[in-house]
């Protein structure tokens, strides 16, 4: 063999950029895979799915197990965790059960994911609170709640948090949510986040906003009883962690490896970790560069980890491949509303001081005479002066996400609102009416920009 | 006041640009709208919906009435026909049951739209057979839909003659499709359009193709009673035509006005007729800048007739607006299978000389796992050398067709597929797989370029 390349973490960006790579260059690459976890390639953004039981098992939740990685050459090792990196000797230190080794690499790519926010109060450690990150959370909490639980609390209204409250509900559990914002889903403006929060209650969630959590109450047993919160116990039997995640980079730090402002690992559009050739990074540990405010942002989504990974192994398989970055675009789905977002935030456009306007219609999914057709509110942002999109958010009923891709690729090729009025968007009325819904908040837009 | 603006047809067109004028310019602008049926500002696109029974009244269809546009300002005049335009002495003949009279104008807009195709053969004009073009049109179907006829023909295959067969369909007649080309709709490739024609089977449509109608026979009351194509003949109860419009251009024609080789009116982007200030046009009745072939085409749909009549009725009002063309965008429902495309066929490739490679994956609408993941069918066509997307055609269950639009994007903005497979559109389980089945055609359209 040619060249070792060693990959740290066998999810997503991983196992992409290892199946990439070995696919690219055959024997003449060696391949090891280290994941401290038992599965590989995984969807953890199906884990709701998963415990509100709208996916029936486990492994419906895995796109390539590491018999099918191995069967493509590729050596994947379970249970074993990466410890320390020696950059300059050109070898990581794994643990195995026991037991320590040293493994040498001529490349590198670290693709150790993300971590849930513990937020840092007594209790946090308790049994009964859960993550959901990997599929060993979403083992422990299925595991838990085959015992009949009555109450939950969620921690964190984003998305996660949001969609494993519906789950929750659905399973028949009491639930609440604390969220330290003024509405849920900080991803959204607070005047679409209402709508969120609205629909959040319509479920029977309650809904607790503008709150911090102080403290998890725990049984003698150790296990969590009570969530204290702005001065209010919520007695519960289990707790769900929503709170989002942070980069897992401590081991890159630690290396000497750089980290951008959000403590994400700094790469180039190769993926290649700054500076340091040879060594590469992806997914949810690594910064990205926003095509609209110009900034590096850590935004932990599948949808780039693959992208990423692709990259990287297209690169590493002797091809050249580059990511673009992003425009922060993201939907999800609570109840039956639908929820979607992409570039800035009004919040955001002030931080970068920039001037704009923002524009909300109100529309319908269908020709408004069609049956089914439904209620959609689209939000847009527009630079004043140059009438350039900024942001667009939309919330309504089915049928409805998937227009964000129309504003996702208008900023991706920074356009006006009022060039975008005009696009030719398709129209029939069992899909929309003959003036889209995004196209009338675009020509609203252009008129007060 | 200070002018007249003349309008010749109370449509989507018409009515869009006499809306906007008036609002721009109220007391300054006289609005005299000339229609000779009995509507304004009606849903053709939404008949075959309204015959099927989904629509439950006809009074749905229309957007705004001739009552609210009079309230409006504008003086709407039913049943009036115009006959002739004098373009030298700034006049309009009209007739109005068995009167005529001359209207003057210094602004006139034509919007004349368009008239469905009639198979130049004997019978055609007999009673029984029904266009789909106007409400009334509408209206004398579903008469004669409520003395249960039993069989039905349509003739033509494309959106409209699709359409109509599934609504007839559901009204529990049986039904035949004639059409000349060798696949239903040809505005998809044919090996997409089989997939039309299997969905069309699959409803219990009769699908006669590569065969044209060689007549229509009457009984001795002068109703049709048999279709007689390719040397069968079909009896049936009532036709429908359903082969396409052409441009309803004679009356500009007489007076001297360009067409195009479409016999559409040729305008330019502001909407005005080409070298003839003060006269303009938009809808079913002009010609359109394809911006993918760089050629003028004639493509009949109520979303471009509402923008042109908004860039008309803009630049009339005083202020300024440009048409920028079209990319050729469609969808279409066809019975559970939506289909859309958008950009060049491979027919119109060839037939620009240009050199391409086409790519057809099948996907799904949301991640394998997630219930009622449907399958979709992508096909993209990119130019060879610069990888430049050139058209994109899908075929899929629920949640397919609004996907054509990110493809309509990707044309406007003349990316590469490349660039395309990229791009940061919505993910989550419920709407999309973690690389959409868009992205992941870009890519391996990408790989083959």
């Amino acid at each position: 063999m040619g060249e070792r390349l060693l990959v740290i973490g066998g999810d997503a960006a991983g196992m992409s950029a290892a199946s990439q790579a070995k696919r690219l260059r055959g024997d003449d690459l060696e391949v090891i895979v280290v994941e401290r976890g038992r599965f590989t390639s995984y969807s953890a953004c199906g884990i709701p799915y998963w415990v509100a039981g709208d996916v029936t098992e486990r492994d419906k939740l895995i796109a390539r197990s590491p018999e099918k990685h191995r069967q493509n050459g590729i050596d994947v090792r379970l249970g074993t965790e990466a410890v320390a990196i020696d950059v300059a000797a050109r070898k990581v230190e794994v643990r195995h059960g026991g037991t320590s080794e040293q493994l040498g690499f001529d490349q590198l790519l670290i693709a150790t994911g993300a971590t849930p926010l513990r937020p840092p109060v007594p209790g946090v450690d308790a049994k009964g609170v859960y993550g959901v990150q990997t599929l060993a959370d979403g083992e422990d909490l299925l595991d838990r709640l085959a015992n009949s639980p009555r109450r939950a609390v969620v921690v964190g209204a984003g998305y996660i948090g949001i969609e494993m409250a519906e789950a929750l509900v659905r399973r028949k559990l009491t639930v609440t949510v604390i969220d330290r914002a003024e509405q849920p889903m900080t991803t959204l403006d607070p005047d679409l986040g209402k709508l969120v929060h609205e629909a959040m209650e319509g479920m029977g969630i309650d809904v607790v906003t503008g709150t911090s959590v102080d403290a998890f109450e725990t049984t003698s047993a150790g296990e969590v009883r009570a969530v204290v919160a702005g001065g209010t116990t919520y007695e519960t039997d289990l707790v769900v962690l929503g709170a989002g995640v942070r980069p897992n980079s401590s081991l890159a730090a630690e290396a000497g490896l750089p980290l951008g402002a959000s403590k994400a690992i700094r790469v180039d559009e190769r993926q290649v970790v700054r500076d340091h050739e040879g060594i590469w990074s992806a997914g949810d540990c690594v910064e990205t560069y926003d095509r609209v405010s110009g900034r590096y942002v850590h935004v932990p989504l599948g949808t780039h980890a693959n992208k990423q990974g692709r990259v990287a192994g297209t690169n590493l398989g002797g091809g050249s491949a580059t990511f673009p970055g992003i425009v922060k675009t993201a939907v999800s789905k609570v109840c039956d509303l639908e929820v979607g977002r992409t570039g800035l935030l009004e919040a955001d456009a002030r931080g970068a001081g920039l001037s704009y306007e923002a524009v909300t219609v109100e529309s319908t999914t269908r020709a408004g005479y069609f049956p089914g057709a439904a209620p959609i509110t689209v939000k847009l942002l527009a630079e004043r002066g140059t009438g350039r999109l900024l942001g667009a958010q939309l919330v309504g009923r089915e049928g409805s996400a998937k227009r964000i891709d129309i504003c996702a690729m208008a900023l991706w090729n920074a356009m006006t609102v009022a060039d975008l009025a005009m696009v030719d968007l398709s129209y029939a009325p069992p899909f929309s009416p003959v003036w889209d819904p995004v196209l009338i908040a675009a020509r609203k837009a252009a008129e007060v920009v």
